[in-house]
């Protein structure tokens, strides 16, 4: 299967659902991560998108857009058809419709429109932390066992350096945190959760 | 009565609720259709435009807005404003909300807000398919039988020639089982379905 | 797999997933119908219960619990434990937790207590029609197409003779144009439609 | 038209939406009260809601329901489907799906059960106060301008002096209040706002 | 303790929160306004800002963004991003994210993401009437109550000449009516209440 | 102060709110659990429940309701009414409404029921876990920094020695991820949540 993961900012991707590309990877899957905008040190973190893209075993794209003018517009939505129209997704992933971040909210929106064919999956990954509060609740829905994964997981969140710095350790903990949260929802050591926009079932 | 239909692009007022037009109309009611924008072929969608709105015996307005400046801000509530203002309406519908499509979310937000002064009913109709699959769910609240229209609907709707060329002739047949589905629901052939963002109601 | 289908009264889940329980049975799954309660005809709808599940190739279970008794309580739900223990699924359908009909209430919220352990899938279907008006809209997430089940789907309903009778012919067509609409959305013939309880996704 | 209005205890009707009902009245609607259930003092209660009905108009039953058996369960209902019989009606109201009072929500859910014809309009109007603060925000969807008859809603809400006794002159304060507040929302003195289940619409 | 508060117009801050902002004022805290656009009259109402701030107590800034321009993006958000730097904030209260107004959405959305540390709690208030009617229920979560502040918040109001000439006197009844039904919610004569998007408790 | 805090079973509260209710307690707080009902093993969970509510410096109140007739109706608001009465609260804490579990669900509704006074504030707690998984995502509004108790938080749960048995010690795990992931969310190392009912400020 081909599955595109659009990651507004480098890491969100790997913070998000690295423990499921993981999975796909081994599985065999081709996974595309597309990161929208990188809003600073813009060489810096495509190095470290790239180590973790490897790591994880997925293909990566960099959109680049320009942060100050990326909005929900038809612009945005016709970047987001073309990577569409030249990797024909299966399944897509993408972040949270109530995110707190602009960013999130408009490549969230904009998957959404660009998916209107409806004849592939869609999922919404959480919220990126510290950051996400907002008048919403994050229903998840779909979970993935990703105890198998989970080291894959966090070797690639380690990958963005940048990140570990600015935000410290303590980062890394709350990942693994969350994953042992949502793991523990399904009786399971670490998972990752989503929420379905569409799905459409194969029996 | 006065009587606004918003329509993000050509054919969206006949396929979601065509039916409902041509009932205002027969009972004398004045009804606008107001075309916000046309991306692409405008002669041919206009031309197609007029001849649905004669079918089902409304007036036809086309703001012909540029669609890579159609976002929700001050500019488009102005046109909006402008609109309601030439033509004051007792009731306003309009796209939903929570429909995918960046053109369909903006004419409903500006049309919300342009409707400020609250002196008016304002609806929504559904989301256009295939498209309009997002995280909510449609909330059917006020029902229309449209029994004794539905030819004239399924007439306006076959006006746009380009769309059943780009759709196929299931197209058409989406909607007259949209149509029989939302009938079922209040117990006659053939209805259309709205969401109620504000009511005045007459006793 | 083992799946279980709720089904709050004989014809529910024919009516709202015949032909994906004719999918799963045709691929080599096991699927039972469980029916909660039966509140008139009793021996009839039995009968008719049974020629519908073997045209869609399911086992049947009558749980015929008292009508007037049947409420969201501890001996409810210790019912439903039962029968899962019975017969440990992968995944559970059940009827909405907005449905109108308090039945079709208690029976979701009795499943989604029952599914506590949170080892299996656990997906709602829609609401019947006519009947089903709530102050809540279906979210149709999870979609199968069942273009190659909707004869048999059909042929299952059309085991309910009491139910053609009471409600007149347009009840088979309220159900053809309901498959058609959903088809129409993920751009198939037909299809039926699922909101997500939860999902353990198997990459 | 005939007009069921459901109130759970003696005087909702009243506090709520008595503007309404005089309203109906004074145009020749046939408005029926249905008082579902007293808990105390219950002569004294029936006598004051026999006058607040005479002031506004409307006919007045009371079911008399047992407060400690009233759940929403087939029973209930099955009381709620003999009104209906008895009464057919072209609109009902009835309470909050989302109060905090027990019996309101029985209520609301029983209506909403009863009415699964769905040929009939379905209001709900909001929480009593205090007591209705749920984790819920009322959506004001349907307003009736009641400047007209507010005298008489004040006066039938007077009839009913047990409760001007427990609840102390703010409470009739309060309830101006709501009104002026729901008044000013679409530019006139005073209204009463209802939240929508269904509504059959007459064009 | 520092607190901010966000109104996208002049009068917005007082007419929703004036008694909560008169009463933190009164026990010691540095209260902010910060006025985010003028779309009109921007001199004269600059002046009645000043004057409504000094009756409550608050200190005033002026964003004075251009509100052709306004729109939630990265340029807006770093605006937002530098008053808090500036003033670093213990809470914040911004408009509702479902408010109609183009400007109170993007002033709430760029206030929750400006406030992304989550190190500070952040409220909603109400949206302004007339004009505030969308397809969501305002969620009163956060009571203030404000019979003490009552008439600071009048005279504040009051202080905005042009607007109560634009809307008549019943303009500030509608005000009064609005805090004397939140007031009864709580038992209390007037009130001011708020939607909570995330609050650190200090116990 | 006087908090009360309602549990449906023994360890409800602990887990999911120990470490607010020893923060209470160490501010002097009087905090009382209310353990609504106890299925099996009463004697011995009892006992723990004694020495969790010792451990976190609360008083216990042991309800012992019968589990198979604990259901939302008149009967169990006037047992909470009472608790109320006996034990005036400033604050209460309850169980989740959208919760999968029949006792949570009518512990919730009763709590909101029982405090239709509007004079207190109320908050809910999450789901248990596993167990929780419902068609609704809870609403982490309300935060409470617990580092300084997590250790009473752990020894609380660790009472209650018979559910470290039946869930294995992966229970504990998992609950010190969700304090560790709630943490994160406001930037300190353990926090837990709750969403608002409703809430008295106190400026």
């Amino acid at each position: 299967m081909n599955i595109i993961v659009f990651s507004p900012h480098p890491d969100d991707a790997e913070v998000l659902m690295g423990g499921t590309i993981a999975k796909y990877a081994q599985k065999g899957h081709d996974v595309l991560i597309v990161v929208v905008t990188i809003p600073i040190q813009k060489e810096k973190r495509i190095e470290e998108s790239k180590k973790a893209a490897a790591i994880l075993g997925a293909r990566l794209s960099i959109l680049d857009l320009n942060p100050h003018e990326l909005v929900f517009n038809r612009r945005t939505v016709e970047t987001f058809d073309s990577v569409i129209r030249d990797f024909p997704p299966d399944i897509i992933y993408t972040s949270w419709i109530h995110d707190s971040h602009q960013d999130h909210i408009t490549v969230s929106r904009a998957t959404i429109a660009a998916a209107r064919r409806n004849r592939c999956s869609l999922y919404m990954y959480e919220q990126a932390l510290p950051s996400g509060l907002t008048p919403y609740g994050f229903r998840a829905q779909a979970f993935v066992d990703i105890s198998d994964t989970i080291e894959l997981k966090i070797k690639s969140v380690s990958a963005h350096q940048s990140q570990i710095q600015s935000f410290s350790e303590q980062w890394v903990q709350g990942i693994i945190a969350r994953a042992t949260y949502m793991g523990f929802q399904i009786s399971t050591k670490y998972a990752e959760a989503f929420e379905v926009v569409k799905e459409i079932k194969d029996i």
